[in-house]
C-alpha cells in the first residue's frame, strides 16, 4: 500500500498497462478506492444497488449511456453515477478514467459478464 | 444539488471565482463531496482526526508540508493525506486542486484560522 504515503502520477501509472475495462487502485481514501481504468468499445449494462459511482474523464471521451438518453463526458469533465441507476459505459477510442468507489465493488454491479474483473488489483 | 444529474466540467467551474482557499462542493459520492480550490500562498497547519484527505493537483504546483519532509504534486499528481497527520499546504504560484472528504469536513481541521471556510457551498 505504498501508494498511500507517497505522491500518485497519474501518467506514470496509467503508463503500466494497456488492457481494457480492468480498474487498478491507486490509492485509499478511508475505505473508498482510487481506481484508473482504460476503456475502449462497449461496456455492458449494469448498476450499483448500494453505491454511487464516480467517473472522472482524464484523457479522451467516454459516453454513458442511461435509460434515456446518453452523456458525453471529455477530459476534463465527470459525472457521479446514483446508485441504483441502470448505465452502460462505452468508448470510441481508448479513454482514460479515474473511478472512486467504496472498496469492494465489482465493476459490473449485479451484471455477470466476461467483463467482470477482479477489484483488488493495486498499479 | 443539480450537479449530481449533470456532468461537471472541471474548467467551467474553476472559472465560476478567483478567491483562495475556499473549497466549493461540485459533486456528491454518497456521503463524500468532490471539492474544488485555488490556493495560493501558505495554508495553516492541521489535521483530521477521523479522516483522510484527497488532494488532486488538476493544475499548478501544491506542496505540502509534513513533519519531516514537503511533498511537491504537479498537475496530475494526487496524495492522500492519513488521518491523523499534520500537514501544511501551500502553494508559490495559484494552483488548482480537487478535494475529496466525507460531508461535513471543516478545511482547517481542528486548527482556529481565519482560513477556516464554509465547508457547504456548492458551485
Amino acid at each position: 500500500m505504498g501508494t498511500d504515503v507517497n505522491k500518485v502520477n497519474l501518467a506514470e501509472k496509467f503508463a503500466l498497462f494497456s488492457e481494457h475495462w480492468t480498474p487498478k487502485i491507486i490509492a485509499e481514501l478511508n475505505d473508498y478506492q482510487i481506481k484508473i481504468v482504460k476503456v475502449e468499445g462497449d461496456f455492458v449494462w449494469h448498476d450499483h444497488s448500494d453505491t454511487d459511482e464516480f467517473f472522472f474523464v482524464i484523457e479522451g471521451t467516454l459516453f454513458i449511456e442511461f435509460e434515456n438518453e446518453t452523456m458525453e463526458l471529455n477530459t476534463g469533465e465527470l459525472h457521479v453515477v446514483p446508485k441504483g441507476v441502470q448505465h452502460r459505459p462505452y468508448a470510441l477510442e481508448e479513454c482514460k478514467v479515474m473511478l472512486i468507489e467504496p472498496r469492494g465493488v465489482v465493476n459490473t454491479g449485479e451484471a455477470e459478464s466476461n467483463l467482470t474483473a477482479s477489484n483488488d488489483v493495486w498499479i
